[in-house]
C-alpha cells in the first residue's frame, strides 16, 4: 500500500489544490493532507477553519484524510511510515523554492522523496494571495475556489 | 483611436517609468496612467503625492492623462473602453509575476490584452525599493529619478 | 492608423500563431505577417508553402496581410513605416531569447519597439518542433494546428 | 499495485539515472524503464547497446524491467495500464522543457500523470553530452557513470 | 596585493558563508568581511553578536578581517582602496537579484567589480531564514552552521 | 602574484569579450586568454585566425597573453599553476550552463575556482551567433566588434 503526504497552508484551499488532490488520490492508495500550523506565520483563517474548508471539499474521496500539524513535515511522515511528499508545481511558479524545500526535507530524513506534480494550466494563476486581493476588490473568484471557500473568504474579508 | 492603459504603484515613479511612458505615448493615440490605490498596501507617498510626482513629469505629453484608482484595473479599462494594458518588463525582472497578472486580468475580462514592453538597458536596475534604500544611505540617485522625485524622496525619508 | 508587424518562421504555423494573429488583428488597424526566409536555416516547408499555410488561415481577417521577407525584419518595418513588432511569449518559453532579439532590433533601429503578447494557456505547448515529432509518431495533433496544416504535415513527413 | 514508467534516451545511462531508478524502484511496486528509439535522432549507442548498458546496471532490482520503444511514450503507458511517468529534474536543468513534455503527454492522454523527482545534488552536472566531451578530452568520468558504461564510452569514442 | 570585500548580513553566518570565505581567502591576499548594519532592517542577532559569530569562526585565517558597516558598501570599498566585491551564488538562488545589486554598485562607482563565486552543492539549501525556521521546529541544523552559531540560535529562538 | 585564466571559443571575439578582458586585466596581475580548439566542434574561423583576432586587440595590455589549447581547460590551469577561471555572465544568459561548467571543472580539480563577472549592459546582446547572422543580412555590427573582426567576418561570410 502506497501512502503519500500532501502538505500545505491551505489559507484558503483553492480549486488548484483540490485538482491536485483528486489526481493524486486516484493514483495512490492513501493520501494524507497535512495542514501546516506555524506559529511564526500569520494566516487569514484559523487552523480549524482551514481544516473545515479542506475537509468539506474532499469528503467524497474515501482514501483521503486531513490533518493539522505544527511540527516538521518529515516528522509526520516518519510517524505514519510515509516516504513520499507530493507538491504541486506551476509553470509560473518559483520551482527553485520547491526544489530547495525538497532538499531540506531529504537532508532531515534521506528516506523522504518529494514528487512534483505539474499543475493543470487552468489553475496556473491560483495563488492564495491573489485570490484574497481579488475578493477585496470585488473581483469574481467563482472559478478559482469552491463555493464554501468563496463564502468564507467574503465573510472574513468583507464582513459579508 | 487606440487608447491604452499604463497601471502601477509609482511609489515613487522612476526614470524607467517615464521612459516607458514616453515610448508608449509616441505609439498609441492616448495613454491613461492609472495609479493604483490599494488600502491593503502601505506606500511611502500618499495617493495625492504620487499623482503629483507622476503628473508633473508628463505635462509635456499631450496624449497622456493621470488617474488615481482604488478598484480592479480591468474595471477602469472597461469604464473607458480600453482593451490594452501596457506593462514594462526588465530582463532582470520576475517575468512570471507579470505573466500571471496578465492571466488574472484576462480571466476577469477576456477582452483585455496585456502587452509587455522591454525596459531599456540603462533602466534595468531601477526598482523603487532599491532607490529608497539608496536614499537612506546617501547614495546618488540623480540618474534614476527626475529632480522633483529626488527632492520628494529626500524630504520624505531624510526629513531634508 | 497603427500598423504592426508579426514576424516568424511559421514552419508550420500553429493554432497558437493564429490565436495571436486574431487577437492582435482585433486591436490594431493593420497587421503585417512577415514570414522569414533565411537561407542559412533549413525549413520543413518551402517559403511558398509557408506563405500558403498562413494565408489560407487568415483569409477572414481583412486587416491582415502576409509577406515573405529575406532581409532584416527592421528593414521591412522601415520600408512600411511600421514601428511596432509583436511577438508571442509563452509562460514556458525562453523569455530571455525574445528579450535579446528585441534589444538587437532596437539597436538596429531605435524607433522600433517590440511588444510581447502572452500566449493563451491552451497554446503553451505548441512548439513547431514538438508538433513535427508528434506527427512522425502518429500522435494526434488536431487540436494544435488547423486542418490544412495537419494534412500538409502528414503529406510532407509521412508521405501520406 | 502501482507500476510506473521511467522513459529516456540513456545515451549513455549515467549514475544520475541509476540513482533515480533505485530511489523510484524502492517506492513503487514496479518500474518499467523505456528506452526511446527515435529514428529522427542520432545516438552514440545503438538501441541494443543502450539496452545492454541499462540492463546490466539494474539486474539487482527485481521490480525493474527494461524496454526498447519506438513509438509515443503514452502508447507504451496505455498498453501496460500505466498512469505515472517519472522524470528526474535537476536544479540546473531546463524545468520548462520537462513541464512542457508533461503537458504534451497529458494532452495526448489525460489519464497520464508526470511526477518530477529532484536529482540528488552530486548528480547535478551529469549531462550525457558533457560526459562524452570529457571522454574525448581524457577527463576522468569514473564518478559519473558505472564502470561498464565508462569502458563502452572509451571504446566507442576513443577506439580504446 | 589584491584585497577583496565579502559583504553580507550574516544573520546568522552559515557553513555556506564560511566555505566561501575559506575558498576566497586561499586565493586573494586579503579578505575584508563587511557585516551590513541597516537600521531599516530587523535582524535576529545584534551587530555585535553577528560580529562575534563571524569572527570566532574565521580566527584561523590570518588574511581575513571582520568589520561592521552601516553605510554603502561601495564607500567601504573606496575607503579601503578595494575594487573587488565577492558574492556567493547558489544554483537555486535568485541570480537576477545578485546581478542587479552588482549593477547598482557599479553605477555608484564604476571602478567596483563584483565577482560571483558558485556555492558548493552541499551548501545549496543554507538560507539563513530556513535555518531559523528549522530551529523553531527542532530540526537538526548541526550540518548547516558551526557549533557556536547553533548554540546562539537555540539560545535566541528557544531560550535554551 | 595572482594569475587568472579567461577561456572561450572567440569565434569571433566581440567587444563584450574585450570589455571583460580589460576589466579583468586591470584587477589581476596576469590574465591568460585560452582559445579552445575542440575538434568535435565546427568553427567559422580557424584556430590561427581566432588567435590573430584576439591578439591584435589585446596588444596594448602588457599583462595579457593569448594561447591556443586543445585539451581540458583545467589541465592548462594546472600546468600554469592557475587556480582561477574567469567567465563573463550576461543577465540574459543561461546562467545554469555556466554554473554547471564550473561544477564540472571543480569536479575535475577541486582547487580550481570559477568567478563569474557580470557583463556590462551595453554588451548584453553580443552573442557570436547573432553577430554572424547580422553580417549575412547586412546589419550594422560596427558597435559589436572591433574593426578588424568586422572586416574578417565580412571577408569570411560575404566574400567581401
Amino acid at each position: 500500500m502506497l501512502k503519500v503526504l500532501f502538505p500545505g497552508s491551505f489559507d484558503p484551499p483553492t480549486n488548484g489544490h483540490f485538482n491536485l488532490i483528486e489526481r493524486a488520490a486516484s493514483i495512490f492508495d492513501q493520501l494524507e493532507i497535512v495542514i501546516a500550523v506555524n506559529i511564526q506565520k500569520s494566516y487569514l483563517f484559523s487552523p480549524e477553519e482551514r481544516f473545515d474548508l479542506v475537509s468539506t471539499n474532499v469528503g467524497h474521496l474515501s482514501n483521503v484524510k486531513v490533518h493539522l500539524w505544527d511540527r516538521l513535515i518529515v516528522e509526520f511522515a516518519r510517524k505514519e511510515g510515509i516516504r513520499v511528499i507530493i507538491r504541486g508545481v506551476r509553470a509560473l511558479d518559483d520551482f527553485s523554492h520547491e526544489f530547495e524545500l525538497s532538499m531540506i526535507n531529504k537532508g532531515l530524513d534521506h528516506n523522504i522523496e518529494t514528487f512534483f506534480m505539474p499543475t493543470d494550466p487552468q489553475f496556473f494563476v491560483l495563488r492564495s494571495s491573489s485570490i484574497k486581493e481579488l475578493v477585496l476588490l470585488n473581483g469574481d473568484i467563482s472559478s478559482m475556489v469552491p463555493p464554501k471557500v468563496e463564502s468564507a473568504l467574503k465573510a472574513k474579508l468583507l464582513g459579508a
